[in-house]
C-alpha cells in the first residue's frame, strides 16, 4: 500500500474537517494514511499520527467540527526547514503528501516538492483549498469563505437592527472583519442589506486606503439622515499614507488588529458621540452556527476530489473550485498548479466588484446557502433599497 | 375601545419583538393600540405612534426580527419625568401601559403607576420580562437569556476548538460576556463543554472579586497541562479591592468594559505567553443565528398573557415565568407584584450555581432548546468529562 501524509495548516475554518473527513473517507481502503499533527511543525518535528482504523474514525467524526482536528499552525517555514520537511517524508518512506491550505501552505507545498525533487525523490503534492478571506489564488472561491460570509453578513444585519432601535443612546459601531489585504469579507458583511437605515453604511477595504477627512463627512452625513451608522473595517485597512496598524501580542511578535479602535477614538473626539467597536472575532472563522451548506458540500467535496486525483497520479496541483458557464450555479474541480497558484499570490477584490457592490452580491449568493433572515424594513413601509452601502 | 400603549425600553434581545408580536395579536381586535417610540424618552416626550393596521402588521411582521422595532433606550428617568409620562398617558386619555423590559423598566413603571393613582387618574400598568443576563427578579427565567446563552456557549465551544488547534501558535483567548453585575450568562459558556481540552477553563463572574495571583498561577497550571486555555470573564469583573473597569464613550458617559483586555495585558507580561482578548459582542443580544426555540416560544406567550391580563384586568404586575413543579419543564405564567420585582433588585448567580455548575447546566437545559452541536473528543478517545469549568 503506497502512505500518504495528509495535514492541515494556517487559520482553521468551520469546515477544514470536512475537507481532511471527505479526503480521508475517499483514500483509507487503498492508501496507508498518515496525520500530520499541527501543520508544518509537525512535518518539520515528525510529529506524525498512524492512520489506524480508530484514528480514521475519529477524523470521519470530526466532519461538522469547527477548527482544525489535527492541529494546525502558523509555523514559518525557513530554507533549511524545507529540507527537514523532506527528509521527514523521506524517512518514513512517505509517497505523497496533501495539505490543507491557504497561499501560505501551497507556496511551502511547492518548495517541499521542489526540494523532493531535486534529491531525486519521487513525492506526488497535492494542496487542497481552505481560505475565509478568500485570498487564495487559482480557484473562483475556497471552502471556508461561504460559511464566513454568512457568518459576518448576518451578524451586521442584526447589530444593524439592534443599534437602530437603541440610535438616542448609541449611533456608530465599528465592526472589525478579518481580512489582511483583501476586502472579501468586509465588502460581504452589505449581503443581506435591503433598507438604507440598516448597516452596513460605510465598508472600508484594504484595497482602499482610507482618507480621514472625507470619512469623517460621510459618518456625519450618515448619522444626520439615519441618526446611527454601522461601519464595517477590514483588520487590514489603512489610514492614507500610513501604515497597517498592528499590535503586539507577546514579546515583540504582531498581528493587524486595531483600526476598529482607532476609528471608535477618532469618531468620539471629532462628532462627539458614542461609538463602539468590536471585532466580528473568531466565530467568523469557526462559528458552528452559521455553515453555508453549499459551502460545507464543497469542502467535502474538496477532500474526495484530492482523494481521486491522488489515486489518479496528478502531481504539483491544488484542487480548484471553477464555476461552469452553465445558467445555474455548478462547480467544477479542476486541477490547477502550485506554481500558478503561488504566483498570483494573495487575491485581492478586483476593482469591478469594488465599483459595482451588486455585482459581487450576485457572485456571492450561490456561496451563501438559503434560509438567511429576510425582515421588513426597520420602518413602517413596503419599498426596499438596493444593498450598495456607500 | 379602551386605549393601551405599548413600548419597548433597555437593551434589546433577539425575541423581544415576538413579545411585542404577541401582546398585540393578542389585544388588537379589542383596543385601541398607541406604541411608544424609543422607549420612555417616547413617553417623556409623547412620541406616540397610532396604531393603524398598517403598523399593527409591520408589528407582527417583525415577530422574528432581533432589536426592539419600536424603538428602545436608556433614558434616564428623573422624578420630573415620571410626572411628565403621566402627564402624557393622560393627554391621550390611555387607559393602560404595558412595557417590555427588565429591572429598570419595572422600577419605573411602578413609579408611573403610583404617580398616576396620586394625582387620581386610575391608569393599569402591566410589565412583561426581557434581559439578556437574567437578572430581573420575580421570575424564574426572562425571554431573551435562552438565546443569549445558545449564543455563548456555542460560541465559546467552537473558539476553544479553534484555539486548541492553533494552541502551538497561541494559547489564551479571553472571551468578555455581558453580565454588570450577575454572572449568568458568564457561567453559562461552560453548557456544551464536555472535555477537559475544550473551554471555558476558567470563568469569572461579578459576584466572585479575582484574586490576581490565584488567577495567574491557573492560566499556568491550565497552560502547562492543556497548551492553551479559554477564559471567560463577565464584563462587570472586579479584580479584589478595586472597582469595576469602565470605558469612556463619550463626553463622560461610560460603559462598563475593558476587563477582558486587562487580562491579555497582564497574561501577556507575567506568563509570556499569546493571549487575545475579544468581546463575545452585541450578537449576545441580537444574533438570529442563534434564537432557542424554548426562548422565542416563551417571549411569545408572555406578550400573550400580558394581553390576556390587560383584558382581565390585571394590575400593577409583571408577567413571570415559573416553573411547575412536574418532572417535564412546564411553565406557568404568574403575576408578580411590580414592587416585588423592585425589591428583590438585580439577581445575582445563587452561591447553590456557583458552588455546583452542574445543576446550574442542569437548570439551564430547557431553556436552551435542541440540535446543540455534540463534537467528539478534541483527541481522538471516547471518554467524556463533566462539565466544570475550574
Amino acid at each position: 500500500m503506497k502512505k500518504v501524509v495528509i495535514g492541515q495548516a494556517g487559520g482553521p475554518t468551520s469546515v477544514i474537517n470536512a475537507t481532511l473527513a471527505g479526503f480521508v473517507e475517499e483514500v483509507m481502503d487503498e492508501y496507508n494514511l498518515t496525520f500530520l499533527q499541527n501543520g508544518y511543525e509537525g512535518l518539520v518535528y515528525g510529529n506524525f499520527l498512524d492512520g489506524t482504523d480508530e484514528i480514521n474514525s475519529w477524523i470521519v467524526e470530526n466532519k461538522h467540527v469547527p477548527g482544525a482536528c489535527l492541529g494546525s499552525g502558523r509555523f514559518p517555514l525557513e530554507a533549511e526547514h524545507i529540507e527537514q520537511c523532506v527528509q521527514q517524508l523521506r524517512n518514513i518512506q512517505a509517497d505523497a503528501l496533501v495539505v490543507i491550505g491557504g497561499n501560505g501552505t501551497m507556496e511551502a507545498l511547492s518548495k517541499i516538492e521542489q526540494e523532493a525533487a531535486n534529491t531525486g525523490y519521487e513525492l506526488q503534492v497535492i494542496g487542497l483549498p481552505k481560505t475565509v478571506d478568500n485570498d487564495l489564488g487559482g480557484t473562483d472561491h475556497a471552502p471556508g469563505f461561504g460559511s464566513a460570509v454568512r457568518y459576518v453578513a448576518q451578524s451586521t444585519l442584526d447589530i444593524s437592527r439592534d443599534l437602530y432601535s437603541m440610535r438616542n443612546f448609541e449611533q456608530v459601531r465599528i465592526l472589525e472583519t478579518m481580512g489582511r489585504n483583501a476586502g472579501w469579507l468586509a465588502l460581504a458583511t452589505g449581503f443581506l442589506r435591503r433598507y438604507e437605515e440598516d448597516g452596513p453604511h460605510i465598508i472600508l477595504i484594504p484595497e482602499r486606503p482610507v482618507k480621514k477627512e472625507i470619512f469623517l463627512k460621510e459618518v456625519d452625513k450618515i448619522i444626520q439622515k439615519n441618526g446611527c451608522a454601522v461601519i464595517v473595517v477590514s483588520e487590514g485597512v489603512k489610514w492614507e499614507g500610513a501604515d497597517q496598524i498592528e499590535k503586539e501580542v507577546v514579546d515583540g511578535r504582531k498581528i493587524l488588529g486595531g483600526i476598529s479602535s482607532e476609528i471608535e477614538f477618532l469618531i468620539k473626539k471629532e462628532l462627539k458621540i458614542m461609538a463602539r467597536a468590536e471585532l466580528l472575532g473568531m466565530n467568523q472563522r469557526s462559528s458552528s452556527m452559521s455553515v453555508s451548506p453549499v459551502d460545507y458540500k464543497e469542502a467535502s467535496q474538496a477532500g474526495i476530489c484530492g482523494g481521486k486525483w491522488l489515486r489518479e497520479g496528478k502531481n504539483k496541483i491544488m484542487v480548484s473550485l471553477q464555476r461552469t458557464k452553465q445558467f445555474d450555479y455548478n462547480i467544477n474541480k479542476i486541477p490547477v498548479d502550485l506554481k500558478e497558484v503561488v504566483q498570483e499570490g494573495e487575491r485581492l477584490l478586483p476593482d469591478y466588484f469594488i465599483d459595482n457592490h451588486q455585482a459581487y452580491y450576485e457572485w456571492l449568493t450561490p456561496l451563501i446557502g438559503e434560509d438567511l433572515p429576510s425582515y421588513p424594513s426597520p420602518i413602517p413601509r413596503r419599498d426596499s433599497y438596493v444593498r450598495e452601502p456607500f
